[in-house]
């Protein structure tokens, strides 16, 4: 079997975490693997900043709770259907379990910016997976709070926190389309 | 070494493709591995349309080179000069030369569809790496004449086209940057 087929399918999203330590050189592998992905005009606009210190992760977790409380408030639709269903709340405990975080940033008015941050967070899923590490690719819905924690400047945005650790999620994989529900041929209309 | 490691550092952008046909399973198999890829609410936003029909792909040529002149009559400063630098200009002929287009579609008002799509963009790339096929992640500076021509309905938005085959191209991978400059720890300041 394709390896990166075994990856990907094998790859599902964590929010509960083992909180002992992990190496933090794997890490830097996977980061180092998310930055060879392409970027508009090869900018490389993904800046990343790791967290280990207890103190922090808390004032990471305190400032994103913060913003999640006040979304909950406004949510409706099938969004907050989907967030009722799977049980998630403000409470974001993993921001604190997770032995390790990294703070995914873009650069700002860089041409397809998003585009290519999330391109290298593919590849550093991946990466993870491969190195027995889980994450989850969480975006507070206030990133301010969190930027202002660490002290980034206002040239750079948080596209996702990224908790990292040993899996302690005993839940299986949201299922996926068939790729035959997905793909059309030569046109959209069949 | 890391097998993700090997193809995300071997992966580059290519745009000049042998025109020979390519096996429509492998492109069915790397498509299948990006659907694997998280998304916001698991909405699973993407949508692909296999494109192997050359009078189509040279309409989807001429629908995006139209949108590109108007681009380059318009573009300045630091982007303009990274495409005189690269030598690009409007002309697009990857979209025709390529034996096969891939047209990558995102479901509108979807949370994080954006992000999730180029998630799975970056799972594809590293798919077709191992498959050892090639592409550019090309988006269209004006979409929806690209659109219009597939009769993609006004739910969906094209995230980008990925014209795909065997590298015919020499240029070498462009530089990145080394993970020590993208890295900082508990703070953005060192």
């Amino acid at each position: 079997m394709s390896t990166v087929l075994k990856y990907a399918t094998k790859r599902r999203t964590i929010r509960k975490f083992d909180s002992n330590p992990i190496n933090i050189e794997d890490v830097l592998m996977a980061l180092k693997i998310g930055a060879q992905a392409p970027s508009g005009a090869n900018y490389q606009p993904w800046r990343f900043i790791i967290i280990d210190d207890p103190k922090l992760k808390r004032r990471i977790r305190e400032a994103s709770e913060d913003g999640e409380k006040e979304f909950y408030k406004k949510v409706s639709g099938d969004w907050a259907e989907w967030l009722e269903s799977k049980k998630l709340n403000p409470s974001k405990p993993f921001l604190e379990e997770a032995p390790l975080l990294v703070v995914v940033l873009a650069q700002n008015g860089i041409p397809y910016s998003t585009e290519s941050v999330w391109t290298a967070i593919g590849y550093i899923l991946l990466a993870l997976e491969e190195l027995n590490l889980s994450t989850v690719t969480y975006t507070p819905s206030d990133t301010k709070r969190v930027l202002e924690v660490l002290n980034v400047p206002e040239t750079f945005r948080l596209e996702a926190i990224l908790p990292i650790g040993k899996s302690n999620d005993t839940k299986i994989k949201e299922p996926r389309y068939e790729i035959s529900d997905l793909v059309r041929f030569n046109n959209w209309h069949l």
